[in-house]
């Protein structure tokens, strides 16, 4: 039988609030299996980029990655909130690493170039370069990896990827030596019917009722892709998906009670 | 006999200058034996404070951490400046991780209160805390560690270190396992007789000379910690200490070739 491993998704609000996110990593660290924490940017990065006057560059609603933008998001994601974070878990008695793509060469990617638009400096994964054996070396010797999304083409390149797949790219590679369990922790209680309504979660997502509800908009925008992801993940090997609230984690794993929305 | 570990310290021009920097790691990835890198900040902080108006303070000619300043060096050292220079040697076909001190707690460190003077978040190394397993263990993996001078207190506080330093310090530990060499690269042919002349490097410098340089004033100000660390380290079970142009290093590693000034 395969060990299991929890692989964690942070983002938006709990990284942004000190409060919450001390509180979660109390929750992470306290878990006795082992886990991997793949981190997202929350505002910060956006914040120093108006400080520096970087105009926020959209095509079609998505941000363009152009050379000053990389520097930014490789500060703030490689730098500035992986080592908060790698230094609060230390303090809580959890052996911590913080990782980019680069390192070790965990995360190799190729510039997005499927496309007539020109994103800038953001790579695609290459799923069969992720280095589950260097992943494995580091869970065995009991380090908690903390991956931000920053990742390389190998050229020496750096480039930005999109923390939810990063988290769902890792899970599908891992989930060959582990039984893996991924969870996309966020501010709200699960993918939810009513946005407005932190009690409507949708207890179980299938690909039927998933297409039924982008359809009719009640799942838009930002969702889609973590929820496309979440579906990457199941269909390729991860044992569990879950869309839920960062608070719940603890209780999820440690007490396996159910809550937020099972991608299955 | 131990096997022979080299740590290079790299500083100042060479990490700005990214012509500089590219030779310096082909030449760094080019060394056959095991190889730690150690990294300073360069003036891409000083610069990044500039631009978001943080006033840089000094006491008595010192530089203050404050809080601001912390983020932007945790950002520059451990982020922009740690990752650039990983995903460079990724490309030589050199498997670099890049690590700060909370990273599995490889270097922890107290705030320093040494004195009447509050320099800030700034931590002296807590020598006997140094992680010579887990650096051993990457080594072993062939793993290049490329160490930026953020350490940590253990209680989730990150901290600014002298990356001349770390390095002596990392030196100090690893001699107890390593037959280790440390090499402190920077813009200048070795200490010079004469700051004008490139020429006038002074072939070795023990606590003699050393003593009779600073009195004459031929050796003062940024030099003065360099060498402390230096001697600090040759005398604490270091084989040797080399202090020298950054592109001297392959010939002097490679070819075995005489160059810089040796501290005896």
């Amino acid at each position: 039988m395969k060990e299991k491993l929890h692989i964690i998704k942070i983002g938006g609000n709990s990284i942004d609030d000190e409060k919450l996110l001390n509180s979660f990593l109390d929750d992470f660290s306290s878990i006795k299996e082992p886990c991997i924490l793949v981190h997202g940017g929350g505002k910060l990065a956006t914040e120093l980029s108006k400080k520096l006057n970087i105009e926020t560059k959209l095509i079609d609603g998505r941000r363009i990655t152009d050379a000053e933008t990389l520097d930014i998001v490789v500060m703030v994601y490689a730098g500035l909130i992986n080592k908060k974070i790698v230094a609060l878990l230390q303090s809580k008695n959890c052996n911590a690493i913080g990782l980019c793509g680069a390192d070790v060469n965990i995360l190799q990617a190729k510039k997005r170039d499927d496309s007539t638009i020109d994103y800038g400096f953001v790579g695609n994964i290459n799923q069969d370069a992720v280095s589950v054996n260097a992943i494995q070396q580091f869970i065995e010797s009991g380090y908690a990896p903390v991956i931000s999304p920053i990742t390389h083409d190998g050229k020496g390149q750096l480039l930005n990827t999109n923390a939810d797949t990063i988290a769902s790219s890792l899970a599908v590679a891992l989930s060959k030596i582990y039984e893996v369990n991924l969870y996309y922790c966020f501010e709200k209680n699960g993918v939810l019917l009513n946005i407005e309504d932190e009690n409507s979660v949708l207890p179980t997502l299938d690909k039927n009722n998933y297409a039924e509800l982008k359809r009719s908009g009640v799942i838009s925008n930002g969702m889609i892709p973590k929820i496309d992801n979440a579906f990457d993940a199941i269909e390729n090997g991860v044992s569990e998906v879950v869309i839920s609230h960062a608070s719940q984690l603890k209780n999820m794993i440690s007490k396996k009670e159910y809550a937020g929305t099972r991608v299955i």
